[in-house]
């Protein structure tokens, strides 16, 4: 008799979001639930941890096949939390998002989305990070549900690469054309800061601007995939080290 | 002739912290120093950003070839508002540092050391973070400070493969051994959480833990170089693509 998956639910938007929501109810289908995430919006937290100060978990509801916990802590913190103190055991799939808001190409680097997946990988865990190009409040998630059950019922079956993890990002579209396995895009946000007018003059900003896809012609990439109606699939691995460097560097 | 280099500084333990002085003072031998960092610790911040509120510059001083700005911004917002709002040209070099406390192996992830470096490798900038294996407020950054001008130099000199920075991390010794290009160590923290008290009785945690090697005997690692008493060089890229991960996923 096979006992029953256990799934971890995170996210970056907060536990009472509406991606985190559609997110549970497609994995109920795959598993027992577990939600740990964040009281609050960690947008834009990535890989951060909190370390000056303590982090309060916060049971919030349990009924059968899912149970939900509340952190004051970063996405990270909620999987390092969840991970020693709430899961009974290892799960055997970590999932992140929905988000509300791309994470691709280089937008990677600041996703609390994708920080909370790569922590589930560092501690060994099936992880997989979900978002969608659409940064409103309310978004209609339906058109992709069929696509995250695929790809973690593909995950729960055959596992993923020995540290490696995937990022998964859906295009606003009514109905995806498909999934592609695709690189992260060379890209750049730029003009980012607005000036905020301040009563006595302080120099504030807002952080704002525009992403720019560098390579909008090659067809491997995520963002092309998402430009053309695909959902893109990228697996990303720990190992950041640029193996092909250590030659320029042999002089040091 | 000419020009003098411009040298943009940044750290994570804040502008006040006694391993960015150091760094600084280093960085005033090899050209005019521009410095925009936290107003106050920002350890564990990785390549989070700050999109929830305003984030404030405030000029601390200035003199012959050093400018000091403060933020209230993570390293990453730090960086981008530096490049875009305070220097007057792309730095011919970003260094962050001197971290109190390593960033090597899996610890990368959460460092916002390397995270203010990354962001200038995004950004197209040649970008070195500096950190020294000693958690302590008061360290003794004098045996390494040959060093992080030799590599800065390095890099002033022959520029840094497209996308790639460097992560240079130093032993506690009283001399090093040497510099060693080395790939991240495959690493964990492990028993992370300690409860803490809380007077009504709520789950407090603190983040804490240990860090393992999982990869003891391997000798081409940082934690291996900085074990074995060498400064570890590790070239970092800004492409995480799993590409060996791609046939795994084909059914998809």
């Amino acid at each position: 008799m096979s006992e029953r998956k256990l799934i971890l639910v995170t996210n970056d938007d907060g536990y009472l979001s509406e991606g985190i929501a559609a997110l549970t109810a497609v994995m109920r289908r795959l598993g027992s639930v577990i939600v740990v995430a964040p009281e609050a919006s960690r947008s834009g937290a990535a890989c951060s941890l909190t370390s000056a100060s303590t982090v309060r978990l916060r049971e919030v509801s349990e009924e059968e096949g899912l149970r939900v916990v509340a952190c004051t802590g970063t996405p990270v913190d909620c999987v390092k939390l969840a991970l020693e103190r709430v899961c009974p055991r290892m799960p055997d799939l970590v999932v992140s998002g929905i988000n509300h808001g791309d994470n691709a190409s280089i937008s990677a680097f600041y996703s609390g989305t994708l920080g909370a997946c790569l922590e589930a990988c560092i501690q060994g865990a099936r992880a997989v990070a979900f978002s969608l190009q659409d940064f409103s409040r309310h978004c209609d998630f339906s058109p992709f549900l069929a696509a995250v059950e695929r790809v973690a019922s593909l995950v729960l079956r055959q596992g993923l690469p020995k540290d490696v993890c995937l990022n998964v990002n859906f295009p606003v579209v009514p109905q995806l054309k498909g999934i592609r396995v695709a690189r992260m895009a060379r890209g750049q946000w730029q003009a980012e800061w607005e000036e905020a007018h301040h009563p006595r003059g302080e120099r504030h900003y807002w952080l704002s601007g525009s992403f720019t896809d560098l390579e909008p012609e090659a067809e491997d990439t995520d963002y092309w995939a998402l430009r053309h109606g695909y959902a893109s699939v990228t697996p990303i691995q720990l190992d950041n080290t640029a193996y092909s460097a250590f030659e320029a560097l042999s002089s040091l």
